[in-house]
């Protein structure tokens, strides 16, 4: 069935590029949108291990020290959320099978970067972000490298 | 003014059925969207009634403990939103007047539906996460009658 | 730049008014989006602030616990977010260069709102949350008067 | 099975009211959230019964109409969807088996109020958007009366 | 680095089901979701090429049509994102490394899915659509197989 | 009222600096956020203008037209909305009064930049889609000048 796929693929792909204007592929493609999220889910995890325990006698501290942790855990989520669907908007959409034959590890690249980013949810691990931010870092060098672009990585924060 | 909107609605269905392509209703209804949630639901009040307290002394563990609790509650607030919608789409778009005579205590099924919701996002009640998949069973239950299909309740999880 | 932004803007106005129905300005626009969300995160905060500690030596009132204060926080950061949207909408959208001759503050007047909900997700302060109501009521009085109407400012809790 | 339900429902409604802040219901509801989005649908569908035809020898005014009327359709899609959000909102969360007594057709009338809104976004029509103001503004009635409250209806455009 | 990612993965993932309720795989996952978003995507599809051509001498006609064809472009849009993600989510989280063993394709399946999602939003093919839902039909297969469990392929429309 | 509101936020500025890990502002800011989607606005718009007529009499063709048409829109208007919120997230929580000494244009530079992204949403113009790019530069400059970093302004279209 895949070569049934690749062959339905690859009939509708010129017809895109007829309706597209640009050179390369049709669409607006940058890892900076991953490395970004990326960033702020690491920040996040810093700050979260940094929050200093609220005295257990304020109750005004305690809630407050309440709703810190619950935001910052819900601002790491979602930056993990897009950081994923980032990564996987290259793979599903930018990467073609012809790409397979310079990166014959691309599908375990993504996937393990996808996972990394659950890990980050789940946990409070400054390692496992860094890990994340190396796998962004590495999809960023092999999307310029399929370009023929050099761009450089350089971090926000 | 009951009276003249449902000879409007009336008036106006006819249009979108002749649209349509499909034999019955014109959209895709299943109510295992709202079971899938509903379970999840359940699953994430479990995953909170039985996560252990973190030891005071080690700040990570306590961090990691808010982290995980923060995005429990988050995921059970979501799941249980979307079980909320996805009941309510086929209260208000699938369910049609003629529905009311077969089923006159429509409303009331999915209005007790629909607190059940929202009470399962105020407490960790595994009773009422219960007494929810059993409201969604129900209306799975009334939604394939209306179809004359025979379909069987089958859980994820 | 901007003088050209300026007249570029003037050029386009018209076509987007001819092809609008309504007299004044094309778009429904109403502070009261952003007062119902302004009332909101004060009644979250007042809420987390009054919220008892549970009984540490319960672990279902703890678990409970954990779940109110997520989902407080969650719901006040949402809807803080939402009133900062709904001005800016405002800001952007709504208020045109002619206004801010008689509003040479408007500026300032909406970015100080806009800081106000900022930090109102940051913090648990209920005279913050006075001022950003305070500040909503402002650009309600401002709003209403750029239109020639009377508008009572009425808060629903 | 319902009156299981009520009953479950009623003991669950004392905790919540414990931990709120406010004397009346806990949360902050309005139906001006409804009103302003009914409105803007119904704007949204003058404008696009009103757009002038393109000049079919001209494709730069054609692209315009298509990209006017897609935008003008996806906004009156979403406008009517949160309309009947925030209305089953009320419906769902606000509304208490007593209002019952009182209003003993409430449910009918949320149920053709939100079928109004999935007749405005299948439609184009001015009449439908009429009722389904109508039909908030009668529901803005019974609520404030149900609060002893008296709230002047007052339209944004 | 992959056999470091496996190694880090494979140390989280305990702690992440000492957490969890379930015996098996501690989420909710029902390839039922995607299957009913692909449902719809192919119901629009069909819609939109059954849709009659309207009479271009009635404008109200001719809005009516720009309507239809918009917000049944922007529901199939939607549907498609919405399998899309339903997919990747069971690729990303549910999969894990010993699945590869069974099932040596599966980052091809996957992909192939995700690419019809894409296809299905740019054109208006049953024939791809058809395509789509015999891959959700695929991926069925072979996650309720690694439950060992057999569970009924049924479709809603 | 202002001074008043400055000297609060400059009050709870520092206790979220204390939380925070990062030697700077607390957050990853970066607008390559506003540029890739600016880009993508822009590409969508060129893409808008440049695809053909269908041939009317071929009514698959035409309705893929449309289906074509309303999607590009649809990206765009989101597209565009994207970037809006890019841009006002730097003005709102990013910039600090302190940055008006040395940009006391800086509020009306984030107006134009806003008014210009509802701009692209109306219109298809090229012209006012590389303001958009331009103006997204403007910020990307005094961004980092604030900063003391130099950071390259490199496309990825």
């Amino acid at each position: 069935m895949l070569k049934h796929l690749f062959a339905a693929l690859d009939r509708i792909r010129p017809a895109e590029t007829v309706s597209a204007h640009c050179d390369g592929p049709c669409g607006i493609y940058d890892p900076a949108s991953a490395r970004i999220t990326a960033e702020a889910v690491r920040s996040m995890t810093g700050k979260m291990l940094a929050l200093p325990a609220p005295d257990p006698t304020d109750p005004k501290t305690v809630a407050t020290y309440h709703n810190t942790m619950a935001r910052y855990a819900k601002i790491k989520e979602e930056q993990a959320e897009e950081t994923k669907h980032h990564l996987l908007v290259l793979w599903t959409d930018y990467f073609k099978p012809q790409h397979l034959e310079d990166y014959p590890d691309l599908h375990d690249t993504f996937w393990q970067a996808a996972k990394l980013c659950s890990a980050c949810k789940v946990e409070l691990s400054p390692e496992h972000c860094d890990e994340l931010v190396a796998a962004v870092e590495n999809i960023h060098d092999i999307f310029w490298a399929t370009k023929n672009r050099k761009v450089e990585w350089q971090l926000a924060g």
